[in-house]
């Protein structure tokens, strides 16, 4: 992909789809992790049904241990998570128009028993949320790179609860908003996964006979 | 719901069923956790596509930390898995055709650096897996109550592998297969989640203004 060419929007989104295969929710191959945020706002009854998505995940013993503290632009939950992003995702998710931060609640509330699926149940509902903003025509991006104490403090967010991940949320714009251009060709590169013969066993190791 | 009514799996679905909601994933609302399987195996086929859902999850780095050990009725790997499980879930997990175990690396591949989003990404992976199995007509259940010490050894699951849950997989039946009527009742009560305002904030503890 030559960087110098300069793709829309959709001809972007068209690249990042995963092959299609028959039977497979076409969500599934369409949601993507853009960088390129265009600079409309996402309205409350959209962003109201990527969370209606998220709140029917499962969860270990129906705990729902999720939890997300949402920042829009201009307000100063958004500028207090965006502050605690590292230096890579600043020069990039300043132009999301949401920015938000999932924890989990670390015990099962009803008798404070440690809950080991805290993270796997944050990250199966957040993972509901992505699905949903893909199908309703919005971009999502998963962040690691934040500094978590510094988030957990700006946000008050109780030390009883793991931090997750920072999501920025809006709708893909064309990847030339991006400027640099080792991060256009990151965004113009197809997505690759591993075969499911390095992740489907029937024993450890051993591919499954799928 | 009167437990002596004999409900038949499609009156049963319908009522576990999350209220649809204008614009939300039909299978995100369609998607619940059955504890009744009938006898049908579920082909390769299908199979295939239910890990081709998981496999293009978002992860962080991009890592694809998640595995999955799969077992069928009738090898041994269905059994081993079954043999961990607790007491409570065997009586019911013994009619699915299918039993998986989620494992996550917890090192990243290139640098050997720990991966905090190991079981959040396992989590996120299996939740498209539970999701598109729903699309295609099948049921899951993710189960926590099982030995982790005791499939790790079973399975032959490194130790730089976390283990995840159980799933059991497969057709959902009637819920009079189950046998026990408080396990019936069990099946056959409405799902329920906490509202978006206890768990999305616009700073914490605070309902957002969705």
């Amino acid at each position: 992909m030559a960087t110098s060419t300069v793709l829309t929007a959709s001809e972007t989104h068209a690249m990042k789809r995963a092959p299609v295969v028959e039977g497979v929710l076409p969500a599934i191959h369409e949601r993507w992790s853009a960088r390129s945020f265009d600079g409309r706002e996402v309205s409350s009854s959209v962003l109201t049904k990527v969370f209606e998505a998220a709140r029917w995940a499962a969860s270990s013993n129906n705990e729902q241990p999720w939890r997300w503290v949402v920042g829009r632009r201009g307000d100063g939950t958004w500028e207090k998570i965006y502050e605690t992003l590292v230096g890579f995702n600043k020069t990039w998710a300043h132009r999301a128009p949401v920015l938000m931060v999932g924890a989990a609640a670390m015990r099962f509330s009803k008798n404070g028993a440690e809950n080991r699926f805290a993270l796997y149940d944050l990250g199966a509902a957040s993972s509901y949320l992505t699905l949903e903003a893909a199908a309703l025509g919005l971009t999502t991006h998963q962040m690691g790179g934040f500094n978590q104490e510094a988030v957990r403090q700006a946000l008050g967010i109780p030390a009883e609860y793991a931090v997750g991940a920072v999501i920025a949320l809006g709708y893909q714009g064309e990847p030339a908003v991006l400027g640099d251009v080792t991060m256009i060709e990151r965004e113009t590169t197809a997505r690759t996964r591993k075969p499911l013969g390095e992740i489907v066993f029937s024993e450890w190791g051993m591919p499954a006979d799928l």
